[in-house]
Formats: structure tokens, C-alpha cells, sequence
């Protein structure tokens, strides 16, 4: 793994709760998907809020606080070698890299606190030179 | 708020354990202190693993995952209408503002569905004008 992210997302009750929220404090989601998910650009990542966190990692619901950190690949085939390294270096594989509905392919695996990693390939999130992603 | 991050700090209870697991994916800290906290220079902000997250933040421990967004201000007296700001749209100060050990002076605040935000100025991290923080 390089030393960046893609996403930081917070798993969110209810959407428009916490977009209002998140708009009292003076930040402007750039996209709104149904009641599913927000994205705000943030310094070099994306801020998410989403609904379903907990279904998409493929564990139960957990209590208050459920985040997840994105680490998005440079291209699909790279994804397997960072499951791997984080099995062999003690994590868990929480769901297999598989195709999603947005076009981009993605997995998750745990540390050893339970912190949840999404390993993912999304062509439409573009990553610079310096590791920074923006939103397509 | 301006949308940006200083620090992404998850929560872990063995910190040796895991600067080994995320030595193991590749990445390389740029200081350990003791057995409390370690620090990655990520792009545009510091990965922070930290062995007394909770108890930081004024909260019981919680299971798995725990994790805190810093939000470090320009200057120490921006701190408090930050805090003003997310009780006002709904969130909860868990922590109000104070000196720390290192130096600065550090707050926390929940939103609506738990999640922790710190909120800091740290004089020895630089905050440029993108919004990107480096250790000092």
C-alpha cells in the first residue's frame, strides 16, 4: 500500500439527518444519491456518508461510529496483493473483491481492531500523481 | 468548517501489534511514541493509531473500530465556534476545549450517529494553504 486513502466513510442512520448536520457546519456535499449516500470533497480524499456501511462490508449492523477507509487502487488487478498482505499480516477478509453496482469493483478486510479497510477500483475517481483522489 | 481533515486516529488496543500489521501492508511510520501512538504521513493528513482514543475523547470504551476525524483550526482561538456549530445542528460535545500535553489545545464533539470528530489546533503540524496537514 502507498501511504494515502481514497475515502473516509461514516455509516449514517439517516441521509438527510446527517447531510443536514453536516451542512450546519458549513460543508456542501458535491453529490446526493437518493436517502444511499453523500460525498463531499475533502483535502485530497472523499468524505462519504452512506447508508448501508455495514451491509456493503458484509458484517452485522455495530453500534454508534461504524467507518470505513477507502484504499482505491490504480488498477482492478491490484486489489487481490492488498487482501493478501493484510491476511498474511494478521487482518481479516470481511467480503472478497467483487464487481459492484457503480461500475467499479471493490472488497473490505479488518485490522486487528476491527477498524474496516475497503479496498477498491473505481474508474470514475480519478488519482493523482500525489495520491490525491478527487470525484469524477 | 473548511472540507478538510488534519488526522484520520483509529482507536487500538495493542499498539505494537498494530504498527506491525500496517507495517506488513507497507506502510512506515514516521514516529512511534511508547506505546500510546504512532503517526503515518498520509496525503494531505496524519493516520493516526492511538492506544487511548476513547479516554481521550471523554468516552466509555466501545467494541471494535473506534475512530476520530481531526479537524485542527488555524489559529487556537477558532476552536469553540466549531463546537458551537455542531451542537447547534444537532450534535454533542463530549469533551470541551482544553490544554493537552503536547502542546496544543483539543475538544471532541459526536455527530448524530456517534462519530467522533476531534476538534484541534496543534501548533507543531502545519496546516497549508490547500488545507494540508504534515507532522512537524
Amino acid at each position: 500500500m502507498e501511504p494515502r486513502i481514497s475515502a473516509v466513510t461514516l455509516g449514517v442512520a439517516d441521509l438527510d439527518r446527517s447531510v443536514a448536520f453536516y451542512r450546519g457546519l458549513g460543508l456542501q456535499p458535491e453529490q446526493v444519491v437518493g436517502t444511499q449516500v453523500a460525498f463531499f470533497q475533502f483535502n485530497g480524499f472523499v468524505l462519504c456518508l452512506y447508508a448501508d456501511l455495514a451491509a456493503d462490508a458484509g458484517i452485522p449492523a455495530r453500534g454508534a461510529g461504524l467507518t470505513s477507509l477507502a484504499y482505491n487502487v490504480r488498477a482492478p488487478g491490484d486489489i487481490d496483493a492488498v487482501l493478501a498482505a493484510a491476511e498474511a499480516a494478521g487482518g481479516s477478509v470481511l467480503r472478497p473483491t467483487h464487481d459492484t453496482d457503480w461500475g467499479g469493483r471493490s472488497s473490505y478486510f479488518a485490522d486487528p481492531d476491527g477498524h474496516l479497510w475497503e479496498v477498491a477500483w473505481n474508474p470514475s475517481w480519478p488519482i493523482d500523481a500525489e495520491g490525491r483522489t478527487s470525484l469524477g
